[in-house]
């Protein structure tokens, strides 16, 4: 990067979004992050900020003092500012709050109160409220009275006296309806307003059923607290989803794509030593057989061939059912029906490659007994593979355990021993 | 059921948007989703089949006759009634848009010009459009004659004479503009129509990076066909990660949970199959090397840990890949980064686990040789995985081959085979 090419660097920068500007600074490598952060024009820091995720914005925080994070953050959106405090120590989030003006603090306190992963960390403060008994003309007049509506208005929000929500006035209906007749007439009561401990994916999931673009946030008796807008929602339902994949081989929903060695390195040695016990696990389970395999040397060939196929069933089942309980398809109803299914696909196509592997097994080694005993031991292990794939996640689930993370360790460990124990004890039993 | 909590049932149903309606189908066995689908009220039916998936939709639609689906399809937004048609056999699609009334068909027609992958799939024609040269007070006068405005009209979109798009005008700015001034004066020129055939995923990151609730859909020459709602793109974001989480077990994204296991059970027998042959690779790899395993049959015990560690380090690094490639991260510019890194983490992590191994190894078997041994090819395959995990997604994505499905079969081959020729074939060297 010489200058000239700088020049360039910075004028293509911030003729981008925000949110475009995020998204090149978290697909960059660490030394250039730095640079391109020099780069981006003042006022369009805290956007930038608050459109990436957590651990990029402590980075570029733990540069900066409390006079400049309350500086770049003016003019964000209250749970955007509540998240990048978040990641500040406290001592310093005191700090930038003493920086704000008085009003900009006690918004910021009331979003600060609840925890990101609820309604009210998503929430914002801006709503536009009206009264029942207005006519739609003095609606339009009080509008025209501000200097702008907060983005991702599609809906006023009417309340009564004590501030309590009763219902919405869709823009759309206010443009559209006959100025002289009342909010009450024209207003939408049969919204349920957000709760605001709701937990963030429930909160998703009303926003993908009911296709909002806004929804009102409430407290227990009903007051008023906020708005969430589906921009906020939508980072919910890409976590959610990253989620399970990312947890499927260890990893954080979070995790920084282009992370230092000395950052990502500690973090899949964990996941690696796990998994280590796991394999010393299954090893213990071989070496129980040591005689029938030093007199069938075959038996060490053939018995991978029944480990993984289970693995490969149950990782089927587990996928199946991990997504399903995170889409909240899942019941108590329910899954009694799926536990049957998925041990009957078990049995199927356990038939199905029992006897292809007994075929294939019989005609390598010459030997039609080494085939009836994979053939054997491939049915035990795919069902137990089904039956645990299934039944796992629903037991972590209730445990309170994240399925996603543990589901995969477990039921690998579960295929591996099961698999080797089931193959080599058949064999010993016949050979011995 | 007995006929009271039909009555129940019936009443609860109907009391749900159609996004709930359609969850609760998706969440149910085969045969509830029949009895469930007659107590959904018809002037529902079309909107809840709007939000199901593919195949349920089929499943539904199998049971209709081509007048029917025209009924329950009318007043749905094109772009759903355009997925609707897509499950019916040609044949059916022409005769429901014979039912059709003629302004109907020819908007339909156009939007089903485009697969419902890319920006076209996506749009809807309800767009407003109105001319830079009128007043704000004109265009309110506008809107009030028409009997009511599309859901997620943000924006009302500027054209020119020859209908090519020039730029936005707020709701929220009409509303707090002086009347008197004009649509050229408040209207926003710096936002980029979307090109008709532009992918579904790049549409889906301009939502998200740019906090869109709608956007403007163009043709080449620049004229404006119709506009894409952030509603479709939050279900493309659901979709595509979805992708990557159930590709990884072969599965689909559209899977059903509930498919009976008619549906389920051959889909997985395929996997299944394809992984068999992998099985059988690594088996193959193992045959070489039966003369030194029958002499030191702990070897048999301890190959299996090589190889799944391998498996397990491979699999961290494609899935960190997998999900840069995915979010539109990783590029020609950052791809040799993220390679030496990973190859960096694999081979401290090699390191690390290897010397763990080997002491573990040496003394369960009181060999500090075989512990050597396992050590030297811990660190072969973890270096081999690390390398391959990251070379092979942008190997497979370079020839458009689905890295997320076809990436962890490919790997698991590389690592069972590199990780038991490595230990056996070092193993031989030393023992023969």
């Amino acid at each position: 990067l010489d200058s000239g090419a700088l020049v360039d660097v910075r004028r293509m920068l911030n003729g981008l979004a925000p949110g475009e500007i995020a998204h090149l600074l978290e697909s960059s490598p660490p030394k250039f992050r730095n640079i391109l952060w020099q780069m981006i024009e003042g006022d369009q820091e805290g956007e930038v900020l608050g459109e990436l995720p957590d651990d990029l914005q402590a980075h570029f925080l733990s540069r900066m003092d409390a006079a400049e994070v309350a500086t770049i953050t003016e003019g964000l959106e209250d749970d955007d500012i509540a998240d990048i405090l978040q990641q500040l120590p406290d001592r310093v989030t005191w700090e930038v709050l003493n920086h704000m003006d008085h009003q900009d603090r006690a918004r910021l306190e009331s979003v600060m109160l609840y925890p990101d992963d609820v309604a009210g960390g998503l929430m914002n403060t801006d709503t536009i409220t009206i009264r029942a008994s207005l006519t739609l003309e003095v609606v339009l007049r009080y509008l025209r009275r501000h200097e702008e509506i907060p983005e991702m208005t599609d809906n006023l929000i009417v309340v009564n006296r004590s501030d309590q929500f009763i219902g919405v006035l869709p823009l759309r209906t206010l443009l559209v309806s006959d100025p002289n007749v009342s909010v009450r007439e024209m207003m939408v009561t049969d919204i349920d307003p957000i709760p605001v401990n709701m937990p963030d994916y429930e909160v998703a999931r009303l926003f993908e059923h009911n296709d909002w673009v806004s929804a009102p946030v409430v407290d227990d008796s009903g007051r008023l607290l906020g708005r969430i807008t589906i921009d906020d929602v939508v980072d919910v339902i890409r976590e959610d989803a990253d989620h399970s994949f990312m947890s499927m081989a260890g990893l954080d929903e979070e995790e920084d794509t282009f992370a230092s060695v000395g950052k990502a390195a500690p973090k899949r040695a964990i996941w690696l030593g796990i998994n280590l016990i796991t394999a010393f696990i299954a090893a213990s389970a071989i070496n129980m057989f040591q005689d029938t395999i030093d007199k069938v040397v075959a038996l060490a060939v053939l018995m991978p061939i029944v480990a993984s196929m289970g693995g490969i069933a149950g990782t089927q089942t587990l996928t199946v059912l991990v997504r399903g309980i995170a889409m909240g398809q899942v019941s108590r109803n329910n899954q009694n029906w799926l536990l049957s299914r998925e041990v009957t696909i078990g049995l199927l196509n356990g038939l199905l490659w029992a006897a292809v592997v007994a075929v294939a097994a019989s005609l390598w080694f010459d030997d039609w007994n080494i085939g009836l005993i994979i053939a054997a031991a491939m049915m035990i292990n795919l069902v137990t593979a089904a039956f645990t794939g299934a039944a796992l996640p629903l037991l972590l689930t209730r445990m309170s355990i994240d399925p996603a993370l543990a589901g995969g360790v477990v039921l690998t460990t579960v295929t591996d021993v099961v698999g080797f124990v089931s193959f080599l004890g058949l064999a010993t039993l016949f050979y011995a």
